[in-house]
């Protein structure tokens, strides 16, 4: 299985896209894990480490894709 | 089947989200269907009204997910 983690802060851009995106994912080969960086702010130097920029935001095999735009990392901290 | 649409224009940025993103979709779930928007200058309209407003980006269900950031519409005219 390959490892996949979306960033989101709860924000209603995050929220559409972890249901309409983050769910339409191969469960076959893919295995998501869901960070939400506003409660879990021990997160975000990982994120960041990934490239991450923005929420929401899909790290695949170290590769951030960010998904349209809801807050910026800076602003979750 | 539901029906996404993987709007592109070739460039970097691009292929690298349809090769981890847009193949990365649930294939039992999801048609995807690609389209190079600077060679077929004629879809730009659709994915216009669709929302899309830089490639490349996914349309779900008539909901526009931006990727990243390759173009926007307006260069491909």
């Amino acid at each position: 299985m390959i490892q996949a983690t979306f960033y989101h802060a709860g924000c209603p851009v995050c929220i559409e896209a972890e249901q309409g995106f983050a769910t339409a994912m191969n469960p076959s080969v893919y295995t998501v894990e869901t960070v939400h960086l506003g409660e879990d702010k021990s997160r975000i130097a990982e994120a960041e480490a990934m490239g991450v920029q923005s929420v929401p935001a899909l790290v695949i095999e170290g590769v951030p894709y960010h998904i349209n735009f809801g807050a910026s990392i800076a602003d979750l901290k």
